[in-house]
C-alpha cells in the first residue's frame, strides 16, 4: 500500500533539531583546537552551505523557491506498508518504509546533492565540484546535479570500487563528471600513499582527503559532502518531514524508527523530524549498523579527523579512529569509520540506541523483503531491514501491533553484484577487527575542547 | 517540470483501439490458415488474458481493483517538461516525455507484467508463469510481478544476455526465478538448435520457441507475452491514458507522439489514447526503429511466426522474417523480427509514420538529454529521443512552437554498459543487413487468409 502526498506537500522549510536539543553539540574544531567559524570554511563551501553547517538558532531553515522546483522532479517520495512482507512474517506488527529509490539517482542523495550544487551554481566563482565516493550513489547523485546546473564535476572515487564496482562510474562518466581512481597521482596525499603502497586500493577517508585537498588549493572549486555533515542532515529532513505527512494520513505513530547508519545523513534525514514526537511517545530509534565497523557500538566519543590525512576539521563523533581500515564488506557505505556529529551527540545522550548485524543477516533480511515486497534494497538499507525483521518477529512473540518505521534509502541498481553473491553464497561475515580499532584509536589526535 | 496526477486518477479502464478504427485488423491464425478462436489459446494464458486478446468490441476495459491497487504502488507515473533539453537545443518547441523508469523493474513492462500474473494467480491450477527475454527488463518486470503473488518464475534468456548484461539475470536470481539460458538442453527447441550450432548466441525468437514449449507441456504453466500482442498494449494503455490528462493540465495538445518500436507495447501504450485526438487534430505519431532491424520500414506485410521454430500463433505484421538474424546492436529490445499487428496495421493505413536511426546517432542524443535532463534513457527510448532532437531542431529553424511528446519507457540502470562503451566510442553503428533480410523473407510462411 502506497500514501502519497501532492505536489503541494513538499516541505517548504528543512528541519534543524539543534535547537530542539537539551543538551549542547560540540563544535567544529580546528586541529590546534579552536571552534571553527564561517571564516575558516570559506574557502570550502558556498555560503549558504556554511551558515546552515554552522546554524545553532533558528529551527526552520527556509528551502529556496528554486530547490523546492527540484525536489518536486522527484519528490514527495512515497511511503509503503509493507502488508506483504507482514503477511509472510505473520506479524501482529505494521511495517512502513519511506522509500527514496524513486530519485533519479535511485538514492536518497539526490535530497543534498541537488542543494549544495545549487548554491555553488549561484556563486559566479565557482566552476567545479568536488567530490569523494566509495560506492558511487553519492558520486552518482552529485553528478545528475551538476548536469542540471551545467557545472563541472569532479569526483574521487575509492580505487576498488572503480574497478569492481562500475555501475556508478558508468552513470557519473555518461553525465560527463571527471571520475578519478583514488590513491591517485593528481594530489600530494594520494602520491604519499601510493609511494607508500603502490597497489593500495583506497578508502573513503582517501578520497576524502584528495577531494579536500583539491578544493583547498583553487577558489574555483568548491567541495561537497555526501553524509556526515550538519547540513547534510539538515537537506535530509525533507525525508522525515514527508513521512509525518504520510504517517498522518495513514493514522499511525511511529512505535520504532529504524535506519541503517554509516555516516548518519539518512538517519538525520527521517528521524530528526520526529523528535518531539519521540520524547512525548517513547518512540525509539534505533541506528543499524555493520558488524564490521561498528562506531557507535565499539568507537570511541573523541574529536577525530573526517579524512586519512587529517586535512578535513576535527568532528567530535563515536569513531574508529581515522586510520582504521575497515574490512571489505559489501555495503560500501558502511565502511566510514565515524558517524554523523548529530547523531553521535543523540547517542551519547542515549536518545537512540544502536545495534550492529554481521553482513549475511542484512543480505538474507534483504532477499526476504525483496521476494515478498518486489523491491531490491540497497545493500545499506539491508541492515536496517534485518533490525525491522527482529522487531517484527518479537511482536508476532509479544502479540503486540508495533508500528514499525524504516528508511529504504534506495534501490540495489548499482550494486546487483551483491545480492547475485549472496545468492550463490560466496559472501561470508567479516569479524569485527578488535585490533585494528584498537591501533587506530591510539592514532586520535589530542585536542583540548576549549 | 513534472506534472503529476493524484493516486486517484489513475484509470479505472484499458482503452482496447480496435473498435475505434476505420479498417479491419486480420485475426490471429493457425498455420493451418484458420483464424485462431478462445479455444485454440486456452492452453497458454489465462482466460481473462485471451479475452482481452481477441476482444474486437469493447472499447473500454475495466481495469480489476486488485491490479489498480498493484499500479497504485508505482502510478501515475510522472509526465515532465524537458525544460532544460529546450533551452539548450535553443528550440521553440515544448517537449515533454511520460517517464516509466520509476517503476519497481525500472521499465514500463511492469505495467503488463502485473496484469498478467495476476490473472495466472487467479486460476488455481496454474503454479508457473514461463517467458522469454532479451536484454532483462521485461524478465526482471515479470519476476518481480510474479513475487508479489508467490508463483514460480522460469525465464529463457538468450544466451548471449545472459553472459554479457547479467544486471537484469541479477534480479531475476534474486527475486527467486529460474533463469535459463536460451538455447538450452531443456526443451526439443533448445536441443535442436544446439545440435547444429554448439555456439550459438541465442535470439529472441529462439528463447520464445523455447518457453512457448514449455508452457504447451505442462497444463500447470503459462505462458506470458512481454510485447506484440493485443492484451499487452492493451495494457499499456495506462501510460497514454494518463498522459492525456497531464497534457489536459499542462494545457498541450500534442502536435507529435514520437516512440521507439521494438515489439511496439511502448507506441501502442503511449500514442493509442490519443487515437481520436489524432484524428481530429492532425496530430503524428512517429514510430523510431533501429536502421540494423527496422521491420516496418524495411520489412513485407505478411502473416508471419513470433518466435523462430513456428510454434506461435501467425501473426500479420510487418516483418523481416522469422528466420532473421539480427546485427548485435546494443538495444536488445530492438532487435525483434516483427512489430505489434496492431502497430502495424495502422503504419499499413499510413496512420503512423515510421523512421529508422542508426544507434550511434541514438546514443548521441541519449547522452546530449542525460547531460541536461540528469536521466539516462533506456537504449531503446534513446532512438525516441533522437528524433525528439531531430523535430525540436527543425521547429528552430522554422520557429514553430511544436508539442512534442515521446516515451521514456524506462532507465538505463541493466543497462549502463552501452553507454559506457559509447562514451568510449567502442560502439560502432551496424549496417542494414539486407541480404539477410531478403532470404528470411523468402521463408515467409504460406497462408491464405480466409
Amino acid at each position: 500500500m502506497r500514501i502519497t502526498l501532492d505536489a503541494k506537500d513538499i516541505p517548504g522549510k528543512w528541519y534543524n533539531i539543534i535547537p530542539d536539543l537539551d543538551f549542547d553539540v560540540p563544535p567544529l574544531m580546528s586541529s590546534s583546537g579552536y571552534p571553527l567559524s564561517y571564516h575558516d570554511l570559506e574557502p570550502l563551501a558556498p555560503s549558504s552551505i556554511i551558515d546552515q553547517e554552522l546554524e545553532r538558532e533558528k529551527r526552520d531553515i527556509p528551502i529556496p523557491k528554486e530547490i523546492q522546483a527540484f525536489y518536486s522532479e522527484w519528490r514527495p517520495t512515497p511511503l509503503y506498508r509493507a502488508e506483504r512482507l507482514e503477511k509472510s512474517l505473520e506479524t501482529p506488527a505494521r511495517i512502513f518504509y519511506k522509500y527514496e529509490g524513486y530519485s533519479p539517482s535511485g538514492s536518497h542523495e539526490m535530497n543534498t546533492a541537488v542543494v549544495q550544487t545549487y548554491y555553488a551554481a549561484q556563486e559566479e566563482s565557482v566552476k567545479r565540484i568536488v567530490t569523494a565516493t566509495g560506492n558511487g550513489e553519492w558520486g552518482a547523485s552529485l553528478a545528475i546535479a551538476c548536469s542540471y546546473f551545467g557545472i563541472q564535476c569532479q569526483i574521487y572515487m575509492v580505487r576498488s570500487s572503480y574497478e569492481e564496482k562500475p555501475y556508478g562510474r558508468y552513470v557519473m562518466e555518461v553525465l560527463g563528471a571527471e571520475v578519478i581512481p583514488s590513491p591517485s597521482q593528481k594530489t600530494r596525499t594520494g602520491k604519499k600513499i601510493l609511494e607508500q603502497t603502490p597497489n593500495s586500493p583506497g578508502s573513503l577517508s582517501i578520497a576524502l582527503s584528495e577531494a579536500f585537498e583539491e578544493a583547498t588549493i583553487r577558489d574555483d572549486i568548491k567541495f561537497s559532502w555526501g553524509t556526515v555533515m550538519n547540513h547534510v542532515l539538515l537537506h535530509q529532513t525533507v525525508i522525515g518531514l514527508e513521512t509525518r505527512s504520510q504517517m498522518r494520513q495513514a493514522g499511525a505513530k511511529p512505535d520504532l524508527i529504524i535506519c541503517a547508519v554509516g555516516g548518519g545523513s539518512g538517519l538525520g534525514g527521517l528521524a530528526f523530524p520526529f523528535y518531539q514526537d519521540c520524547k512525548q511517545r517513547g518512540t525509539r530509534t534505533i541506528a543499524v549498523e555493520t558488524a564490521a565497523a561498528p562506531s557507535l557500538s565499539k568507537g570511541r566519543y573523541a574529536y577525530d579527523y573526517g579524512d586519512t590525512e587529517g586535512l578535513f576539521p576535527l568532528l567530535k563523533m563515536y569513531t574508529l579512529g581515522h586510520s582504521f581500515v575497515p574490512p571489505g564488506i559489501r555495503a560500501g557505505g558502511m565502511r566510514y569509520h565515524g558517524i554523523s556529529p548529530l547523531v553521535s551527540a543523540l547517542y551519547r545522550e542515549k536518545q537512540i540506541e544502536a545495534r550492529a548485524y554481521a553482513q549475511g543477516k542484512a543480505f538474507e533480511a534483504a532477499i526476504t523483503f525483496a521476494r515478498t515486497e518486489g523491491l531490491i534494497p540497497s545493500p545499506e538499507a539491508s541492515y536496517a531491514v534485518a533490525a525491522v525483521i527482529d522487531e517484527a518477529l518479537a511482536c508476532k512473540q509479544s502479540k503486540e501491533s508495533k508500528n514499525i518505521l524504516f528508511l529504504l534509502d534506495g534501490n540495489s541498481n548499482l550494486d546487483l553484484t551483491v545480492f547475485k553473491d549472496f545468492v550463490e553464497g560466496v559472501i561470508e561475515d567479516q569479524p569485527f577487527p578488535g585490533e585494528n580499532v584498537q591501533a587506530a584509536l591510539e592514532e586520535l589526535p589530542e585536542v583540548s575542547p576549549p
